[in-house]
């Protein structure tokens, strides 16, 4: 049976809302403010882009969840999962007696005073917290909603709300896994329709575009990101795509993702242009392809709960250092995912953190040869409760590509 | 003769820097820090998205201007326009007499404490700036920044970056101007198209793909947004898309955007869908069109150099205000256009600013009649010496799509 469902039941929003305030408790903190992104839509499902209006879900210890809005998105709060599953205004929040309202201000109102009003001290005392205890801030708030909030709640000492969300977010429930493996093999689809089809004589911009519009066809909702390194553009681990045409004899970094359901998805594959000339890869280059394949492959491995996510960051640099690459492996060897195409955990080195069933995170060691070429194999990896669950299905075998 | 040059001069840049330096000093600020987005964009030309690895421009009031990266981002740092104009860490900046340095660093060191050490006491002296002088973020620097900043610079007081650039950014030069001039008028195109094709029974959702992919083919880099509001979905000034299928006898807001070589279009204009049965739009619909049509022009005609941005806003509110739907327009009349789709100067109440020679904006008055329908009409404008320069192309005459 083919998994197509993207939806997120409005209890699952319940659920993480309790124990984002739970959570609140236990870390001591007075609230948290969370703007637009991905830890609103965690928390609520509100689908937005930033803008110099504020919106901010309010959440204090106990007691009820506000929403600030702009009144030209009033409408569209109301109509967020969460809102839909607790009643605006209305009933309890997952057990712990609140609600969410919905404070809607207008175009001259000043949004960061109403904030300060919330946590009024008077407010607060009801709300089971004090004017000592931090309060947490979305990561991704703008600087000039920071600033304004700053300036509105004098004497406040300000946290990143991650201290709070992390734990929760990084462990991903059923329905994100869903999601995850949905997008995962969108992508997986996408890189494997590139490889089949033709390359020679395309400019790595060109093949970019293609790129893009397959991740959508395949089901994402946004193409966000489509890397081609051609040659040496390949050595570049961050190189976008270029003008520069691919040729027979060319090795091709495809590092390609997009937003499914709000999900990322992630997937890296190193390929080799023989074109009509059969030119064949030169050993050098399936040396080191073998050698990220093995990086990459025992890094995965390593994958269970209870090891240190820089223990997988080790494993995979252990390999590549052993055959004399380890300084062509120029970063961390993977990033959580989720929301956010860049989340906790990651991994890297001096990160302690125990993986936990449930996290997500890439696994894509590199070798770059400046000058030369790149190889960057890439996976997303789950946590499961005895080893790795491989959300990927496209094959890791070098492909060489005739067209 | 059509213009097509999407470059912006190397030169330009220097310019832009030494004028933001001029301008920190004039206000007293001690340094800018800028992270990455579209105040980095303006000031040395560097393209890329905000993440969790610090991306920072610092630009202290005299002496080197450092820009701190990634490991990973540094060819690509090296390689924008203003760091080629001066040469790396070489040649002087603008007359102003400072370099830019780039400045990596590795996955495990602290980004954040190398920024201190860049606005340390004994070289701040240097820079001509005091411990007292405020520290200006870019405005959308992330909130974990933020705070990972304030952390490592205890005692600073920190301020937005837009109070010493918003001068600069919100008063469009030659470059920026034919930037927006290229991407107003690819969205025309788009809307005309739009306008042109077949509508009965699609739904929003399909029509606003084939917007987003039309706004691609016209020549912006990236689609931002698609609003297809059909019958009482246009009375919800911020819906997106929906699968409400159109039927003829909609009114349909259309409102679009995207980016062309960094810079935005936003383009709204309302048709009705008379269909092959040729529905007629009813007489209050014509009326209301009108008005919106006048106050649009009338708001438009009053942009000369020196007029407060407010008064733009009060000339289309009064002229629906007069008609008796002022209640039925809901948001402020405009906002500034340019690296940002909003951003300063806003046309609102309260925003005395006199609009300058160079200003670009929305003028897009409307009028939403709940769970009927709505009406928006919206151009971007610049204001020329002695009057607007309308940036859009495409008619504001009502047009009845019979497909």
């Amino acid at each position: 049976m083919i998994e197509t469902n993207r939806q997120i039941p409005p209890d699952r929003y319940l659920a993480r809302l309790a124990a984002c305030r739970e959570a609140i408790a236990e870390r001591g903190f007075g609230a948290l403010l969370i703007g637009v992104g991905p830890d609103l839509r965690y928390l609520t499902g509100f689908v937005g882009d930033p803008m110099e209006r504020l919106t901010l879900l309010v959440v204090p210890r106990v007691g009820p969840v506000s929403f600030l809005v702009p009144q030209l998105e009033a409408a569209k709060a109301r109509a967020t999962p969460l809102s839909g599953a607790v009643g605006v205004g209305g009933a309890g929040v997952g057990g712990v007696g609140g609600a969410v309202e919905i404070l809607a201000f207008e175009e001259t109102d000043d949004a960061a005073a109403m904030v300060a009003e919330l946590l009024a001290p008077a407010r607060s005392a009801a709300n089971g917290s004090t004017a000592r205890q931090p309060i947490g801030l979305s990561d991704r708030l703008w600087a000039m909603h920071v600033l304004g909030l700053q300036r509105a709640l004098p004497g406040r000492h300000f946290e990143p709300a991650s201290a709070v969300l992390r734990d929760l977010r990084q462990v991903k429930d059923a329905d994100e896994a869903r999601l995850l493996r949905l997008a995962a093999q969108a992508a997986d689809r996408t890189v494997d329709a590139i490889a089949a089809g033709r390359l020679v004589g395309r400019t790595e911009a060109d093949v970019s575009r293609e790129i893009r519009s397959r991740l959508i066809d395949e089901g994402h909702d946004l193409a966000d990101f489509a890397i081609v390194g051609s040659g040496p553009n390949g050595a570049l681990p961050h190189h976008d795509a270029s003008d520069r045409t691919l040729e027979a004899g060319d090795p091709v970094v495809l590092d390609l993702g997009g937003t499914l359901a709000g999900y990322l998805s992630d997937t890296t594959r190193t390929i080799w242009v023989s074109g009509e000339a059969d030119i064949e890869p030169d050993p050098e280059f399936r040396h080191v392809y073998e050698l990220v394949r093995d990086a990459q492959a025992q890094a995965t491995a390593a994958v269970r709960p209870g090891v240190p996510a820089e223990q997988i960051d080790a494993t995979a640099r252990g390999v590549i250092a052993a055959a004399g690459y380890g300084d062509c492996f120029t970063h961390r060897v993977g990033h959580g995912i989720g929301l956010e195409v860049h989340e906790d955990p990651y991994m890297v080195a001096g990160n302690a953190t125990p993986l936990r069933l449930g996290m997500a995170f890439s696994v894509e060691p590199g070798i770059y040869l400046t000058g030369r070429w790149g190889v960057r194999l890439e996976n997303i990896v789950m946590c499961g409760p005895d080893g790795p669950e491989v959300l990927n299905r496209s094959s890791l075998d070098l492909r060489e590509v005739r067209g």
